[in-house]
């Protein structure tokens, strides 16, 4: 590209304050001289990423940042002057573009992070060239993310009428829901008065609840101590009988429980609480029922699936993802709340330069602004829409129907090989195993599988992650992926199963 | 573009429990069958935008979404079967493309938005393809947000070693700020025990703080009572004198102050509060010093500007965006702060499943996540890394710079108009002035001007914004736009004087 910006060495200073209001004399812009020819390096950036998700399947899933990239990538002093996009883009594609996270490969099973889409690619770059800011006002954009939160509510089994936001992803979409159930439940004006002297609250969750809790419960200025941890069964559900005592006994101590979180699709094992339950117990208890459906939510989008995550539609409020189990690139997560008003008064506030007019750009106000902490919003919506209208919805249900049998496939793959372990029941689309070995206890079990996960990891065949599961280190594999097939389940196992053994016979060496 | 997708119509429902590991069926995914088909629509997409902001110039400003876009906007029925890419993005060009917010037009002075840039766009675009989960771990991207985080603190005047993070704006740059501050100043542990039972914590501001102070004070659990608004003097800069007084009364009431939050360029006026002062009121007091530099903070950047947010440096967390006067598309914003063991330590946590280990992906830990309450986040580094470096850091501040002798000009211009009236000091980039007409008292002259506003933005020609200050309603323009040249602006003044002769003798009329 022709980084020679229009005007450059003509530094306006010196005229600014002049009367000449001709204009004649160009100003520098961020906009290029040569549009032709930034117009020609982004054909070729995106011919480099065609390329790249196109070609993936022959990649190594991940490999570690080489030194000397890395060196490069530490060592930049400040650049003072200008290098020009060309020369950037290739810095791009030698340091950075090899050495991601690997989540765009099919072989990927590593958390829970979604694949991306390359429509998603194209919409995030028509999102980023239009650029409106997200707070409302009157604006197509702000058209499309209303009739996108109006689909999502209406596939959650939310009713018309109910009020959502697109927001960075699940732990914000979370921190939102348990905000909007403090302000209703807290019985006294928790945006006025604040907690300081009032009783402490309450929020209840499961041992097995993503980690978004315990932050929240910090930030919102809760506590650990405003948090109440419940056990679970042996499939990894909140027990509810735990939870009624538990609300009793706070409740007798002069503590004021107002919210009950629950869980469609836990992190670990892809557990469903038994949300009708807990919506019951909320309804009995006058509790906000907020449940966390980062990934699992999606499964609601399955009639043969939603079973499984039955009840959500019985929730005051629900988060999850459309990054993570819907594919699409980071960040879009969202939070749904049945009560529109109880949503829009525990955050709306004005602001003077913001006065409301009926008429202009500022017309309808900052409808999504006053729905969250973000004033300044980007066009997350656009890829939620273009994507739902371009594949269709049933499109994204059979793909979280095809990764719920795959993890079926892989329970059977790993049930049939006598040095596997499966370690908890494979509820949706997570499934947890093991090598095992004669002669290991579980100390050495777990030294040997976490031999294993890395050995697997580096050798660039296939990424699981791993979690602990009752003291046991389990390697885990989420499949949220639209690019896996049954082979690369396969290549998985294999791949475990040859770890396992050379791990194994190290191991029985003696030193 | 082609849209059938791999196996459509072979459902791999009935096969996939079967022991058949060649991965000879195709199962579904988001990948087109015909990459060569989405890859055409993409260019054409990608042509589409440079068209759009090559002309923009010669568009309107700003346009009202018609009443038959926003019906076929809001009517459409969940989207269950796939209209395929063609088809929705003709819907965008249709729908969306022509009714933005306006902030990419050189006329655009409405609030403090970004113009957005065009390697902005490309830059999302490749970290939307690429796709990279931005936790942290051994990856290339947390290289380049580490490295883009180090050259924003050399450049704010923090120390090496200071703390950062990326984030979507302002007001959740500003959050984690105070949320330090407060895990830092409260006096006890606050993450453990959160506010119930504990002494009132005190946050002051100005009455000229933006509006994220009221949320985020709500928003911590501190409410609006742990929030003291300080007067301003002439020049809209919050009152020392008062402040200490203030904390002086606090302290006796038994509250306890923790932090004080100054203003690098408010977003009425575009004033600075006295930093070095405040900062020195902090020191003395044992307070956290918060700066909300959200679009004034860039102007650290210039030599020559410098000393007009001077103080900036001494603040132990700032937040401001690169969305705003760094022109880059929405959302990236940033928080340092100086203290990175106390940063982390107010956030960071750890998960079972995300257990760190020494080698493989996860090798480095989650260290933006520690640093903030989203695990996942997407790669808003790369359009920083790439701009700063493309474009080089002095345009950044010769066209911060241009702004500001902007605005002097803009002020020159409304100063040699006898109609027209200087409400504030030019003290930045942000310039407040209103229509005057003899016989109009000062509501006469509100309602007058509000109609001026309105007028002057429907008619596409320019689009300011409003304020009100001190009960008069104010016509204002910021000045963050690298696209205006100062021919804009004397169109801008000579279409608020035509306006406002036009809405002025009607006024006069009798009715």
């Amino acid at each position: 590209m022709d980084e020679r910006l229009q005007g450059q060495g003509e530094h306006p200073s010196d005229a600014m304050c002049e009367t000449d209001i001709t204009g004649n004399e160009q100003e520098l812009t961020f906009d290029p001289e040569d549009w032709d020819g930034l117009r020609r390096l982004g054909h070729r950036m995106l011919d480099v990423m065609f390329d790249s998700m196109e070609g993936v399947r022959e990649q190594p899933v991940w490999r570690s940042v080489p030194a000397g990239v890395r060196a490069s990538l530490e060592g930049e002093a400040v650049p003072y002057a200008g290098q020009g996009a060309e020369a950037v883009f290739e810095d791009f594609v030698e340091q950075v573009l090899p050495y991601p996270m690997g989540n765009a490969h099919p072989r990927y099973f590593g958390w829970v992070k979604g694949t991306g889409t390359p429509l998603g690619m194209l919409a995030d770059m028509l999102a980023s060239g239009l650029n409106p800011q997200m707070a409302g006002f009157d604006q197509a954009p702000r058209l499309v993310e209303e009739q996108t939160l109006r689909w999502l509510a209406e596939l959650m089994g939310f009713p018309a009428g109910a009020s959502g936001l697109l927001t960075s992803g699940g732990s914000m979409a979370n921190l939102l829901g348990l905000n909007v159930g403090r302000f209703a439940k807290a019985g006294f004006d928790v945006r006025a008065e604040g907690l300081a002297g009032a009783a402490r609250l309450r929020v209840y969750c499961s041992a097995e609840t993503h980690s978004w809790v315990g932050k929240a419960a910090e930030l919102l200025g809760l506590g650990r101590a405003g948090m109440r941890v419940i056990g679970v069964d042996a499939e990894y559900r909140l027990r509810v009988d735990e939870l009624q005592r538990a609300i009793a006994e706070d409740r007798a101590a002069g503590l004021r429980p107002f919210c009950v979180v629950g869980t469609a699709g836990t992190v670990n094992t892809g557990a469903t609480d038994d949300l009708e339950a807990l919506a019951a117990v909320c309804r009995s208890e006058g509790l906000w029922f907020h449940v966390d459906g980062a990934f699992g939510a999606l499964a609601y989008w399955s009639e043969e699936l939603r079973v499984r995550v039955r009840g959500l539609e019985l929730a005051d409020s629900v988060a999850f993802d459309l990054h993570k189990w819907g594919s699409l690139p980071f960040e879009v997560g969202c939070v749904l709340v049945r009560d529109a008003a109880v949503h829009r008064a525990a955050f709306a506030s004005t602001a003077s330069y913001l006065a409301v007019l009926d008429r202009g750009p500022v017309a309808g106000g900052m409808v999504f602004a006053d729905r969250g902490i973000e004033l300044t919003r980007g066009f997350k919506a656009l890829k939620v829409w273009m994507s739902l209208k371009a594949h269709g919805v049933d499109l994204f249900r059979r793909l979280v129907e095809q990764n719920v049998r795959q993890a079926e496939y892989l329970g059977a793959l790993i049930g049939a090989e006598e040095a596997l372990e499966l370690m908890a029941p494979v509820a949706l689309n997570v499934v947890c195993f093991r090598y095992v070995a004669a002669g290991l206890d579980e100390a050495g079990l777990n030294e040997l599988n976490t031999e294993v996960l890395l050995r697997v990891q580096e050798s660039g065949v296939a990424v699981p992650s791993s979690t602990v599961l009752q003291g046991r280190f389990a390697i885990r594999a989420a499949l949220v992926n639209h690019r896996s097939r049954r082979e690369d389940y396969a290549i998985l196992v294999r791949a475990v199963v040859d770890a396992g053994r050379a791990v194994a016979a190290e191991m029985m060496v003696p030193a």
